[in-house]
């Protein structure tokens, strides 16, 4: 590719070959040979949170500020942190507070401040995704701005640049969404009927069901109902429905759920318990502690429906969601506002693993914010426990530095075929490859540093990289039968 | 050695010369030479769980899969967690259940799923084990599993492989037990009055006595009263019998006790507070509460008698155990179902410690669970109190990225002279040699990694290697005087 | 620098160019270089314990074992804990114990225990300082131990080692105290009524006045209404005594206020609940849990005047003070008997970021003690709020593996730019460069892995490294305008 003349104040955007690995000759050597064994292989995406209408409408994107910036809290509330109003941004409020519309202004801004990720996983995520996804060959910085943009609007117009060119050229071999259990997945169904190939599923995400002292809880089972087509007054009627729902996203392809608590409490309820707790919730009566018992005694159930129809139990645990009150009364929930919390998990999960966790019918993968669990409590439980999968480094720790220290303190005790592989767990379509690329590169480096020293052969290493990278995704989540090559010596 | 031929689908078993050493050539130059400082200095074993049976009998040890798989719940633990029942594994059940008797088979299933082990501690020891205590050439896989088994079972029937010349092989210079209270010690008595010169001790370890709401304690109560010789009715009898039995252990060698809680919490009981707690549990009465504030008097008793008696007193915190109440039920305890938890320490053992943590009488070693502990509490209490000496790291932890966590995190706030040295907590004879020359390498290489940094000297590095992996163990058990070259600069 | 003949017995001590890098040669080539760019930048102290009478006084500074070794309760704590009495350290009794007298006793005793700080920061800092500051040409130990003295004692009373003098050769821009609220600040008056030129400034740390169940409350209630002139008798006047002496603080330059708790509750008090709370105290009934909620509205206070006077606010949470209550009572606070425990941080401070987080008024720096709140809540917290920044790794952190984790646990999630670069906290005038010399070779370490990993490129780490050393604390604390260069992307 050549470029005519430098924009002053430039500097060549490059990606290093053998960036993210150690510079330890031995290491970067196992590292890049371990990664040109999983670089091209095919994405299995089984956890994110892609707009399914994306795929379904398959319409150019929006503009770059629209598609890269405003939905963005990875990257916003990095600038709001350092005292950039979100305003100045075009985060839409909820409250009517006038916001940038000048997309151009929006860009301008980010990039001048571009330099704040300088070593975070945001940063190389965005330029992975500028410079392999949109051909950028410049650094993002304020000198850059317009001229990035400019390129990036020509893009983003151009065929190629569509949802699903895209797909096809990321080489997604299955993409899961996330979805409310209220949701009609119609996306999915005309994706399903269209002539298009990709292999778009549903997830099942029934949380907002299960929170009996919210406010929105009453439109929530109004609309379970309407979807059931039946009544669902009572306890009972609500579990039918929700097994009901959970068919409908099987039918649609779905093979996991989706579930997302403060502490991971879990529990039956006495007899009679569900009912009344659920009737007080019908009367607007539930307190938080009701839904702290109520929530508890779902998962149980989740569980015991897993047990039956298959699908994959995801339990993502330790979010203080919407810690500013002010930032989620203005602009609402998502906006980088959620702070994590300790989080334990031996006492909480046990009354489900001593119910479900030997049942070779059930896969718990098991996410945390709080690494401290990972030596102390889920590499022991998923060592232990036929059902317990871990799942990836969730979310902040979604990093360099983090997927090291995941696969440093929950390979010795549980190994690596207790663990999901990667997800990219991510809204942002076009930021999937970077972030697989950064997962395969940090799992090559984890892998290449265990061959360097000893502890494992290169042949070894070379099926434990294709097990993380794809392999273990396809098999956790029930994506693909298990090829014969894995998890067995040559 | 030579082979005649090379099983079908084998690969050579060849430990590496420099295994588990980081791959920068300046560490690795420096971890090598501390190694090779410290590779056959004898081994002092101040703490495990061997079954002093086996040295006073010094029979043949069974055939392989009796002695390495079915006793071993760090090895069937990871099968299990991956589907394998543990009755195909032979694990014995107590409900009858019927479980593999072909030991060939057993071997043949644990081999083709070796791969799990892959970076795990425990495919490190038993690889070791296999080549060095064994002499066998071939990775363990399913290809190859019966030719080894073949192999180690011609050699268990040999006396070169029975349990004292193993011991002597090993140059185990002393090797302590860990005994219930009310253990006779017949065993350590036998090997005392034998000509053969092996030393091995019990530790004095009384759990079992101080949870008085365990349905089981009356019984222990019984046996207690039984080996005193005098009826244990009260408290005052209690204590003066647990006295006694202290005394008759120090008597076969022994130069500590073992504690194991879940939280250390520590704390006098009330005058008449003891007695009344006592009386409930002889009438059946004991609450779990009450138990748990017995057991903290009960500590601080022992920390009382160690000043008294001198033995050191070894604190074990944070397993919740058997978490997997349908796994003690079929199996009963130790079977992979105990599942840490976080632990407190600073509030907990403030009352033992502004009660003896300044007197030079007591030694207090601490073992956790809980990382988050080694550089927030462990060290800062090590880094303080004369008494408190931290032990290594315990169970999942004692490990190639555990050990250097815990060096990394304890060091520099406690220095290395407060720590143990290494101990090899097993139960697995025939793995002593692994784990200490796993120990050995790993401290050499964090000594090296501070030699590379320009930390410390070669010469002192050389004289901290020493110091942890001979000197410490050796002064902090009790089990030799100081040399005088320790801890003192040159 | 030549010297005549070695003592017997000696080692010379050479501090290595090169030290505290990584060894890897790349990673080590890009640490160096950047530390070069930042090795002789003025040293920036806008937090620690330097009494202020020293520089205001500029007499010369005690014999070496009254500078170095009797107040240090890092160096002190260490001998203690492997059995050295402090009285044989000559450490002063509040009891009317005897202590050693003779400085050179207790100097020996404590060079022949000097290998106990192997591998720890505070070894790292006396050599540097007895290298750097003072000459000494030979490692410290039993053998040199009064050849060193003499040397240290001779260049004490040469002019060129008063106070002043060292400030100027340290190169010290601006130091901070930290003074109580009750403080006359009559040194700092002093300072800034000489002809001297250098940059003293005090820290308004108002603790005491808020501890209402503490003995000593009363006495400092007296001493507030002394100095602010007026009755304190009720919580208007205190809380008008208190705007009333930050005032003061700030006329004599002061610009951070700095506070102390166990666990960092905030929350405002019900109206008249700080009334209620104050009369209470008043009359010597406050209990600790009154104190609790005191001091979390306290928290509140303190949040809102620095809103409106400016004053950075620093919190320092997690110490479990005074933990061995013998050694309190014998030798009073600060010897070393302070322990730390776990803090949570995102419920306790939740209502104050939710008051005042995102006014861009308030600077707000966070200090723990508990290492898992590094990437579990602090650098989410950081990453978000606009008022939080994060100060530097504390006490038994800030170390060469604590420096480490910090950045490596920070970084991802709150970039470098939300973190207030290096405070040196130390009472040990003579070890700030020492510190200060450390913290940069580490951040430089720290950066120069990035560079080696191609996560940041050379140009950008090297502003990286000079945002660290010096422009982030002077910002962070208001000590000078922001530079133009400072991050801008070039």
């Amino acid at each position: 590719m050549t470029t005519v003349s430098a924009p002053p104040g430039a500097t060549r955007l490059v990606l290093h070959e053998h960036r993210f690995f150690d510079s330890d000759p031995a290491v970067r050597r196992a590292a890049s040979e371990l990664y040109e064994g999983t670089r091209t292989l095919p994405l299995v995406c089984p956890h994110g949170h892609v707009d399914p209408a994306l795929l379904a409408e398959n319409a150019a994107f929006p503009e770059p500020a629209s598609l890269l910036i405003i939905p963005d809290h990875y990257l916003f509330r990095m600038l709001h942190s350092r005292g950039v109003p979100l305003e100045a941004l075009g985060v839409p409020t909820r409250d009517g507070t006038a916001v940038e519309r000048d997309p151009r202004r929006i860009w301008q801004l980010f990039a001048e401040h571009y330099y704040l990720f300088r070593g975070t996983p945001s940063g190389a995520w965005l330029d992975h995704e500028l410079s392999e996804v949109f051909g950028i060959e410049w650094q993002l910085s304020g000198a850059t701005a317009q001229r990035i943009y400019d390129e990036l609007d020509a893009k983003l117009r151009s065929p190629e640049f569509r949802p699903r060119a895209l797909y096809e050229r990321f080489d997604i071999e299955v993409l899961a969404t996330t979805d409310a259990a209220t949701d009609t997945l119609d996306h999915h169904r005309a994706i399903r009927d269209s002539d298009w190939s990709g292999r778009v599923l549903p997830t099942f995400r029934p949380d907002a069901l299960f929170r009996i002292a919210s406010p929105g809880w009453e439109t929530e089972r109004a609309e379970l109902a309407r979807l059931h087509g039946a009544a669902v007054h009572d306890y009972e009627s609500f579990r039918a429905a929700l097994v009901a729902r959970r068919r409908y996203f099987r039918e649609l392809g779905a093979t996991a759920t989706d579930h997302a608590v403060v502490a991971p409490t879990t529990g039956w309820l006495p007899t009679g318990g569900a009912q009344a707790l659920f009737q007080r919730a019908t009367r607007g009566d539930a307190t938080p502690d009701d839904q702290r018992r109520f929530e508890a005694h779902m998962l149980m159930e989740m569980a015991s429906m897993s047990v039956e129809d298959g699908l994959v139990m995801q339990l993502h645990a330790g979010a203080l969601r919407n810690h500013d009150q002010a930032l989620f009364e203005r602009y609402g929930p998502d906006k980088g506002g959620d702070i994590p919390v300790a989080t334990e998990f031996t006492r909480n999960l046990q009354p489900l693993l001593n119910a479900f966790g030997n049942d070779p019918r059930l896969t718990l993968v098991l996410f945390t914010l709080d690494e401290s669990t990972y030596a102390r409590e889920l590499a022991p439980l998923a060592g232990h426990y036929p059902a317990v999968t871990l799942g990836p480094p969730w979310w902040f720790h979604d990093s360099l530095e983090g997927m090291r220290r995941y696969r440093e303190r929950t390979t010795e005790t549980a190994g690596i075929w207790n663990t999901a592989g990667f997800n990219d767990d991510t809204r942002a379509f076009c930021s999937i490859p970077a972030r697989h690329d950064l997962a395969r590169r940090l799992d090559a480096n984890y892998l290449g540093g265990l061959v360097a020293r000893h502890v494992v052969g290169m042949s070894e290493a070379r099926e434990m990289a294709r097990a993380l990278a794809y392999e273990l995704p396809r098999q956790t989540y029930k994506l693909a039968p298990a090829p014969a090559t894995v998890g067995v010596t040559p």
